[in-house]
């Protein structure tokens, strides 16, 4: 197999709109191929490495040729340089707010808790799960998980 | 009560020499005062805004004057302007780099699962647990939980 | 309905070319749709989302294919990416201007008016009116709601 | 009258001082001198020319030698030099993250309606008021008035 | 008249060629017109509103098709996405180095003859004139005009 | 004489005090020193080189002592390091836009007149005049002079 | 031979898949040419001057013809272009961060050890290696040596 | 013990100095607390956690008093926060050149001998060595050793 | 003559081409068209403004169409914009470093000797030579001659 | 020797107020330690480490102790860390934009001279002369001589 290397932002319009038009949701993504479905997103933004399995089971939920899908994903992930930094996006920014806003908190209680040290980013995984409270108020919860 | 306004570093070097000299933890300040830890931390780096209750019980766990403790926290905070971003604090730094790398994917699953919209950095808690797994490794949760 | 997806300066263009051969403003087009033509002229910049409903209108107003405008609509949008800052277009880097020497004057204000809390920029609406005063002078007046 | 002039921050702190040991309101602060209260503030802040008649009122109202005030506002305001942009301070910046937004349909909407020009940030007036709808809710409601 | 926006550089280009090809200079295209100089320029650049009949006179002037320039100027300019700030042309960069260091200067003295206020950049004329002094040294003269 | 040197704003402030307490404006100054006003002003602001006699007479003129004004003023300039690029002061804001906004259009006049070369910033000369038109509008005229 | 230059970015693609089709990794091309295996991709990036054997050897191991790669990498490196700074991506993004961390100690290690001097970046040479140790933990191991 | 907390730099400078007077240079210190001599450098620019026994160790060999020493260094280390990036001094540069020119080839060799992940900067040690080669030229070694 | 215009680095391609299928050097270059090597490259570039008589000497010397050459170097150079600041070019920057670390020396020296004012970079010619030393070491030297 | 080290501008404070009082110019100082007239001046900014025989020279030459001049010169220089980059002052700019502009047209020249490496800025020296023409013209002649 061989050809000329799509960018990252073609891969991510590639996947994206094989994804729309086959009406498929993240979470029935990350369910057919038996991971999170944000780490199916992070696959799809270039963040994650795809291993074979997921290219596998993502060419067949996907309709997507997996010999083109395998190598336009063979090149080990160039991760992180598609968000501009402050993000515009307002969604985006309210979580960069956060770590602007908590992050001497968290460094402040984490050393406290955990000694010198620091928090992979890398050895890291994270959920985002959807909660109503008893006022019909709708919360997002994320969950981040690090090694230390 | 009067006086010059302390900067808002003065007011954090006060309380957490306070706190060292007092050999007080975040969590026992938590409980003292009946707050999360972080919410605790984040007074003294004036990112939450502290209730009278607030001002009255670091007082005393702390042992400093509520009266001028009172005077120096009265304003509404000026969030968010003491971190330089990006981070250059190797720990901040990694809270940076989630955002940065997970954000179009944080983006994509909260527009699949709730829609248009956002999550507030504001009506906003969050937590810092610490696990030990069976093979003995430390790890970090974090729990943020904001309206969408 | 399948195919590539247009950037987001794309769609503007094409949907500022229907409008300019119809001859049709924003605010017809807003009558048209039900809208504020301050929100058809975001949904132009890709700063709204366009509901069904909206689709269906500003293909019906402006001549264009409504499968297809859907297709291209159908992603949440990509809020805030277009503007560089400080901008350097004078009209909009007046409102700029007026964040640059009045935040702090609306923050001040508003704290003392509403307590702690922030203005949402997201639940939100605006409008744009004219005025003539008994000078003949001119004067713009900007209207902002935001939830706090 | 004469001596060292104070920087612009030295003298916001000799006023929120002065207004916070009277306790008194920028709108109480308004009635006292016939101005809106986001201009006291401005004043504060140092963005907008104190007129004598505006010195002399302070002065009355916040309990300061007025022959003091008068010395140290008497230059011309050096607007603008305060906010960092972009506004790390969250309310400050969800008046930013409008203009980013909303700032290319505010133009378009404008050059529609007015032609070709700019709205003035200087022959400038704008109010702050808040509303409580039916819900309950709270909504703070931002005019805006400058010269075409 | 349909068709596909130009962007402002191409539009530029089209009117740069045109002017090279007819070999005839922004004094005589201004003469044409009843324009200045500098004035015929900024259209050039995409700072100047072409009003129908600038755009009546540069089509025969410059000999384009005048449906065509009309449809390409119809838009209100978005003035000033051009130059990089700081400048890196040297020309330019003298302009850019007189108001950093004159800036202070002439806010200094308008306000002494002027009182409070700004001299609009819109509300704005200028010209450039050769001199050539009694020593053979020639001399730029610009005179800025603009509403306070 | 000898001692420690002043900043620049320390410069500035202590001729600015002085200007202030005598009540002379820099008109004034610039006809008792043979200058002018706007040339004052960037003495004033550490932008002019002052020579034995400008030191003389702004001694004179300003109250203060000439060997100590001597001894402060006798490096050479460090020009241009006191203004904020790009100018959050409004009134600079505008100069700054019109170099923006106009600096391809001077450029092309200017070659188009000069041939290729550029404008001198410091074979330079500047002044500020008010004109009042018919209508009884003001008008701030600036005229700059630079060798080619 | 003759033609349009590739650019940098381009050339790398050409590399890498050549490099992807053979499945030849760095190490047998370093072999294959005699050079090492980091210096072998800094010739993929742009970063090395690749002497004629270096080319003739790559070509061959790659399978490129030997002329048309002569004539694309016969200009002299323009190092240093494509790492956007501070590197988004992680690993590089780490290396960033032992400067940035460590910058000072070495400074101060080699002023000690050296005097007064610098570590060359361009007379230097650098390798990565693999270390297991006996908890059976995967360590990098990098060198580097830089004339002083 | 108690009192105010010194900068970072101010705990530098008190470092330095006493080391200075001792002329006990790095490699000595190094011996002294059993560290390596880039730690104890680390160390003094606030980059390294100092244990009780490196302050023990450090105030013996300094000279300074242990308690206000252990007082002063007891926060964990803010580190990353003292070079300026991109770094102005000559020899830091170097280092941050060659991380800037390499770092596309040191990931693309990582990630080819260790597959996908990252070398850390914080279980991460390093050394600097001296050699003279053949011809009597001076090199500088670095090893850097992370985890994978 | 007519076409469209090739941008700054397209003519730069151009003429580097042709330079490179000829094998003549810069030297030989500047030899045939009466100038210095150095400004030969300079309108390779851009950054000179090219004469007649250049463009028929250059055209001759390279076998490429005069006419053509005239029409894309007609205009007066755009200089300065290609080159990225801070340079990560690593032999530009090295004269980048020598601005940055002597520029107040050679400032205090030049106005020693030569008073208040500037040397002029437009105003101005430079020369590159190699010199072999009695150690067998190379040595650039580059003479920069500006008007005062 | 001890006490607290003076900051960098505090030194450069010191030397420059020394020679105003001595009224002696770099020339004479050069002359008296054998040095060139920039590399005092860089001595004086910092930028030059200082040998123990240097500080004796200056010691002298100035009025200065020389065990005080030399406990505040035995750090080895952390250069250039004081010109604001794009330098602000008129006349550094001229240098950076001599960088700008030539430095493409120096690295292909240079390239074709010398090969592919740098030329040194540490091993580094340099000249300034003065020149006056046939028409009295004065020009600057900087002399830069770098190892290759």
């Amino acid at each position: 197999m061989s050809g000329t290397f799509l960018s990252k932002s073609e891969i991510t319009n590639l996947l994206v709109q094989a994804k729309q038009e086959r009406k498929i949701s993240f979470e029935e993504l990350g369910k057919a191929i038996g991971r999170d479905e944000v780490a199916v997103a992070a696959i799809f933004y270039g963040q994650h490495h795809a291993s074979p399995e997921d290219i596998a089971g993502l060419s067949k939920a996907l309709g997507l040729n997996e010999d083109q899908l395998s190598y336009q994903l063979s090149n080990f992930p160039d991760r992180g340089s598609d968000v501009q930094m402050p993000p515009k996006e307002p969604l985006i920014y309210r979580l960069y707010e956060i770590v602007q806003n908590y992050g001497q908190a968290y460094k402040a209680v984490m050393n406290e808790k955990f000694g010198d040290g620091i928090m992979s980013a890398i050895a890291f995984s994270t959920k985002v799960d959807k909660e109503v409270d008893e006022h019909g108020n709708t919360w997002v919860n994320i969950s981040m998980r690090g090694k230390w």
